[in-house]
C-alpha cells in the first residue's frame, strides 16, 4: 500500500508542475486556461489507466488537454503553444502520435469514439483496446453528442467517456442539461432516503423487503445518470476530478466494464490559480497576462470589429424593437452579453447548438422579428443547412453577423472563418455583404435591419486594417463604392477587410490604381463592374476568403455573364489548402499576404 | 353528452373519408402513404383543439400532413398532390395560411416551435396562441431535437409537442431512444405496482405513506418519459392514437398546461389500409399502385443509378474487408439494405443523425477502414462541418456517396441535391468526381476504393441519362476523357448526368461539337483543359448543379488562372432560385434545360 500511496504522492507532483508550466505558458502566449487547469487530474489519471499509444484517446474540442501534451513528449516544446510553426492549441496527429484526433469545434468526440469502437470491434482488439473519451458539459448540448450516445446506447460499444463537469461551457451553463447535472441535490438525498429505508425495511421485515429495494433501485435513477442509464449507457458518479485516487480506481473499473460508461467527474474551473478558480467566461480563453495580478499584459488595441458589432447592434436594438438575437454559447466571443444584459428577452444564449440557433432565428423571423444570428463563420457550417432550409428556403429576413471572418490567429485551422462566402452564396434568396471599417460597419448594421431577406455580413477577429481612405457611404442593395478612380489598367476589387488590404497595397505601387469596395458579393453591383470592365481590364481581388467558389469566383462569373472577355482576373484570396495557427501577421506572411507582397506579386503579374 | 357523443362520430367519419382521398391520390400520384395514414386522428384533433389560423402548426418533415391539407382548403386541388405546378408533398406557407413553415429535412420541429413561442411572448399572445409541434419518432434521433428541447426544458415556453410513435422512422426504429420510447412494460408496470402499493400503505397506515408516496413518484418515472421530464418538459402518455375522444381531451388538457409537454401518441403506420399496416419502409414513400393488391403500377424503368450504386459497392465490399458504410435512416434510399444485411458488422444504419454518420466515418478511416458514408446530396447540407473538420482537415480516405444528386423530382424544393458541388469544392483535400453511366460508376467506385482522400462522387435520382457514346476509361485522378473531338470552335463539357444532357443536347445541333467527360471538377484535369482552350472557345457546361460556385465556376477560375481570356464560357447549371416540385422531366422543361431547349440555347449565344 505504501508504494501505491508513493505513486499517488508522485503523481500529484506531477500535477503540480504541469499546472506550474501551463500557467507559465499560457501567461506568457495566451491560450485556454481554466478547462485546462480544472482537467489536469483526470488527464495525468487517464495516462495511469490508459495507453495514449493504443487506446484512442479522444478530447473533446482539445483545448484541455494541454496536460495531455505536456506528458506526451511535447513539454519541451510547450513554450511554443499557439505560435507560428509551433505547438497547435489543440489536439493534432501531425504534432504526436499520441494525438488520436484533430479537434476545435466541439462535440465530436463521441461520434469519434463510435467510430473507433467499430473499428476495434471489427479489428478483433477490444481486449487490447478501449477509446476514453474526454468531454466537457458545456459540449453536451449539441446536438451531435446525442446521435453518437443514441447508436452508441445500442451497440454498446465498450467506451469510457469522462464527462468533465465544471459547470462551465464557457459562458453560464445554459439549459436542461446541464441544469440536470450540476443538481447536486441526487447523492445527499439518495444516502440520506436509503438509510431511512433501512430502517423502515428493519422495522417491517420481509415482506417490506421487496419493496423497499425496488424503491432503491427507483431512487437510484433520480441521480445526474438518470438519462444516460435511459439510453442505454452505464453512469459512475459524480466523483471528485482533482482526488487522483479515486479518479484512477474509477477509470480503471469503468475501463474493465467493457461496456459504455460515463464517469461524471466534478471539477474546479481554474484550479490551482486562485485568481481564476471558479470564475465563468473570463478565465476561459486568455490573451498573455500577469501571473501574479492576473491582469491582461495586451496593450489596449485598435477598436475590434465585435466591439463595433456590439455598439451598432445595441443602438438600433434600443430603436427597435423588433430586433432580437441569439448567441451559440460565444456572449462574450460574438459580443452580445451587454445587449443579453439589457434586454434579456429579446436575446438568447442557445448554448452550444448552431442548428437550433439558426432555426429557431428563423421562426422568430416568420412571426415578424428581426433575429441577428451571431455566430462565428467557422461554426456557422454547424447551422448550414438550417440556413438553406428553414431560412433561406423561406426567404426569411434573418440577419447572420458572422465574426471571425478570415484567418483568426493562434487558434489555427479548425477555427478560420474562410468558406463562408463560397458556402453562403450558393443558397437563393441570400443576400452577402461585408464592411470594411468602423463607419461602414454601422451601415451595414442599418442596411441588415432594415433589409427584408436573409442576408450575411463578416467581418474579421481583430480591428480591421486601416487605410486612408475616403468615408464610407450609406449601403444600398447592391451598391458598390468606388474609392479611387484612376485612368490606370488595374482595378483593385475589396471585400470587407480585403478593402483595406487593398488600399495599402496600392500604396505600394508606384501605378496609379483604381480600388473599389464592392460592399456586396452577392447581389454584384453589375452597373458599376459592366462600367469598370470597360475602363480597366487587370483585376485583382482582395478579400480573406478561400478562392474557390470565393469572391473572385463571383467576379469571374459575371464577366462570364456579360462576355467581358478582355477582362483578366487574378484573386488573392486563400490558396486550397488548410491555414495553420499563429499571430495572423506571421501566417499572412508565410502565405504571401502582407500588404508588400501583395504589390510584388501584383508586379510580377503585370 | 349526446351532441359530444356524436361531434365525435363526425369527426371519426371524416376521417374515414380523409382516409380514403389520401388512398386514392397517392395510389395515383404517388406519395408518402404510411406516416400520413396513422397520423389522420392526430390531426383531425389538432385541429379541434387548436386553431391553424392563430396557433402555429409545426409538423416535423410534414410528410404526415396531408390530412392538415386536406383540412384547409386543399380538397379540390388534392388531386395535384406533389404534381408540377401542383399541391406540395411538404407544408409550404406559399400554398395556404395554415402552413406555419416549410419542411421536408427532418427533425427542425421544436428549433421552429421554441422560436415561435419566443416570438408569443415578446408579443404577449400566451393566452391566444400555443405553437402545436407534432413529430414522429424517428426524427427523434437528430441532434437539432436536443438542442432544441434543452432550451425549451430550461425556458419553459408554453408548447404542445405530439411525439407521433409508431415505431416506424421510416426503416427500422434504430437506437437506444427508439428502444425507450418503444418499450411497452412501462405501463402495465406502473399499473400493478401501484395497485401493490396501495394495499400495502393500506396494511401500514400512516408511516408507510411517505415512502409509497415517494415510490410512486419515482416508479411514475420509469416511464417512457423519463427522458423529457428530466429535461423540464412534462410527458403525458402513451395515447392511443387512434381514439379521437381521448387524443382531443389530452390535447386540451395538455393546451391548458401553459408549459412545454411531450403527449406520446403511439399510433399504427398505415392505419386504416390493411396491406400497409404495420409495415415499415416499404409503404413509407411509395410510387403509384393498384389500391386493391398494393401492386406497383410503375412499369419497371432503366436501372437506377442507387441499382449501380449498390452493386458496385456489394462488388467491392466482397474482396477488400477494410470497406464500411453507414446510412443515416435511409437504407433502402440510399441501396445499403443488402450490403446491411449481407455485412452486419460492417454496414451501418446511425439513424437520422448525419453529423454523426460523418464524423464515426472519420475516425474508422483513422484507423484504416475505407468507409463510404452514403448520403443524399440535400442531407449531406447537415454534416457540413463534419466534412471540413472531421474529415478533410486530417486527409482521411473517407467516400461520400451522393444519391439524388441534381433535381429529385416530385419531393421538390426541400430535397434538391444542388448545392454539393459548390459548398464541398471549398474544402482543401477534397476530391470531387461524377460517373455518366453504368459502366463510369463501376470504374468511378473501382477508383474511390483505392483512392487515399476524402472524395465525393454524385449520381442522380432515378437512371443516368442515356445517350450513345465511346465506352468510359477507368478512372484516374483528375483525368477527363474526350468522347468527341471535332474542328469546331464548340466544346461541350458535362459532368456526371450532364454528360448524357450534353451528348443528347448535340445531337440535336448540326455543328459538329467536341465533347468532353470532365469526370473531375476538382482537381481538374489542366492539361487537357489547357490543349483543349487552345483548339475551342466557345464552351459549354453540363451539370446537374448550381451555377454559383458549381462546374462552370471551376472551369472560370481555371481559365483565370492560365489566362485563356479569349474562351467564352456558358454554363447551363441550374440559375439562383429553389426549384420546384414535379415530375423531373416537367420542372427541367420549365428552366430550359431538355436538350431541344439547351440546343436552341447554344445556337443563339453562338
Amino acid at each position: 500500500m505504501d508504494s501505491k500511496n508513493n505513486k499517488i504522492i508522485e503523481l500529484e507532483n506531477k500535477c503540480q508542475e504541469i499546472r506550474d508550466e501551463i500557467l507559465r505558458v499560457v501567461s506568457k502566449n495566451g491560450g485556454h486556461l481554466s478547462s485546462t487547469l480544472g482537467a489536469t487530474e483526470i488527464i495525468v489519471a487517464m495516462h495511469e489507466v490508459f495507453d495514449s499509444k493504443k487506446d484512442p484517446f479522444i478530447f473533446d474540442v482539445s483545448h484541455q488537454a494541454y496536460a495531455h501534451k505536456l506528458l506526451t513528449d511535447r513539454w519541451e516544446n510547450f513554450d511554443t503553444l499557439r505560435t507560428f510553426g509551433g505547438l497547435s492549441g489543440y489536439t493534432k496527429p501531425s504534432e504526436s502520435e499520441h494525438d488520436y484526433f484533430v479537434a476545435g469545434h466541439s462535440s465530436t468526440s463521441i461520434s469519434l469514439g463510435v467510430g473507433a469502437a467499430k473499428a476495434i470491434a471489427l479489428k478483433g482488439e477490444q481486449e487490447e483496446r478501449v477509446p476514453v473519451v474526454m468531454i466537457g458539459d458545456g459540449s453536451m448540448t449539441a446536438g451531435m453528442v446525442y446521435e453518437a450516445l443514441n447508436e452508441l446506447g445500442d451497440r454498446k460499444y465498450p467506451m469510457v467517456i469522462i464527462l468533465n463537469d465544471n459547470e462551465m461551457s464557457i459562458a453560464k451553463p445554459i439549459g436542461a442539461m446541464s441544469r440536470m447535472l450540476s443538481s447536486a441535490m441526487a447523492s445527499p438525498f439518495y444516502q440520506r432516503f436509503k438509510k431511512h429505508t433501512e430502517n423502515f425495511v428493519d422495522n417491517f421485515g420481509e415482506s417490506a423487503h421487496y419493496i423497499a429495494k425496488r424503491m432503491e433501485e427507483s431512487l437510484k435513477l433520480i441521480t445526474p445518470g438518470i438519462m444516460f442509464e435511459e439510453m442505454g449507457i452505464d453512469y459512475i458518479g459524480p466523483v471528485d476530478g482533482h482526488n487522483l485516487k479515486s479518479l484512477i480506481e474509477i477509470l480503471q473499473k469503468a475501463k474493465a466494464l467493457k461496456k459504455p460508461v460515463i464517469v461524471h467527474v466534478q471539477t474546479l474551473k481554474g484550479k490551482g490559480y486562485e485568481i481564476a478558480e471558479g470564475k465563468e467566461e473570463k478565465w476561459h480563453g486568455v490573451g498573455p497576462f500577469d501571473l501574479d495580478s492576473g491582469a491582461s499584459s495586451k496593450k489596449p488595441g485598435l477598436k475590434s470589429a465585435t466591439q463595433i458589432y456590439t455598439e451598432s447592434l445595441m443602438h438600433l436594438a434600443k430603436n427597435n424593437e423588433k430586433i432580437v438575437g441569439a448567441t451559440a454559447a460565444m456572449p462574450s466571443g460574438t459580443g452580445l452579453s451587454e445587449l443579453m444584459e439589457l434586454y434579456p428577452k429579446r436575446f438568447w444564449d442557445v448554448a452550444i447548438a448552431e442548428q437550433h440557433a439558426v432555426t429557431s432565428m428563423a421562426a422568430l423571423a416568420k412571426e415578424g422579428f428581426k433575429p441577428f444570428c451571431t455566430i462565428y463563420s467557422t461554426f456557422l457550417q454547424r447551422g448550414y443547412d438550417q440556413v438553406i432550409h428553414d431560412t433561406c428556403l423561406m426567404d426569411l429576413p434573418v440577419v447572420f453577423a458572422l465574426d471571425r471572418a478570415g484567418i483568426v490567429g493562434e487558434d489555427g485551422e479548425t477555427h478560420q472563418g474562410v468558406f463562408d462566402i463560397s458556402f453562403l452564396r450558393a443558397i437563393p434568396n441570400m443576400t452577402l455583404f461585408a464592411p470594411r471599417d468602423e463607419k461602414s460597419f454601422h451601415q451595414a448594421m442599418a442596411f441588415a435591419s432594415e433589409y427584408e431577406h436573409p442576408c450575411s455580413l463578416r467581418y474579421p477577429r481583430g480591428a480591421f486594417l486601416e487605410a486612408s481612405l475616403p468615408e464610407s457611404q450609406p449601403f444600398e442593395l447592391a451598391k458598390a463604392q468606388l474609392l479611387r478612380a484612376s485612368a490606370g489598367d488595374i482595378l483593385f476589387l475589396g471585400y470587407g477587410n480585403g478593402v483595406g488590404r487593398a488600399a495599402q497595397t496600392a500604396d505600394l505601387l508606384e501605378e496609379d490604381v483604381s480600388l473599389l469596395d464592392l460592399r456586396f458579393v452577392k447581389p454584384l453591383d453589375e452597373e458599376m463592374l459592366l462600367d469598370l470592365a470597360t475602363k480597366h481590364k487587370k483585376w485583382f481581388v482582395f478579400s480573406d476568403s478561400v478562392k474557390m467558389g470565393g469572391v473572385g469566383s463571383a467576379l469571374l462569373e459575371f464577366l462570364a455573364k456579360h462576355k467581358c472577355l478582355d477582362v483578366a482576373l487574378v484573386s488573392f484570396e486563400y490558396e486550397d489548402a488548410f491555414i495553420t495557427h499563429g499571430n495572423t501577421k506571421l501566417v499572412e506572411e508565410s502565405l504571401g499576404l502582407l500588404p508588400a507582397q501583395l504589390a510584388q506579386r501584383v508586379k510580377e503579374s503585370l
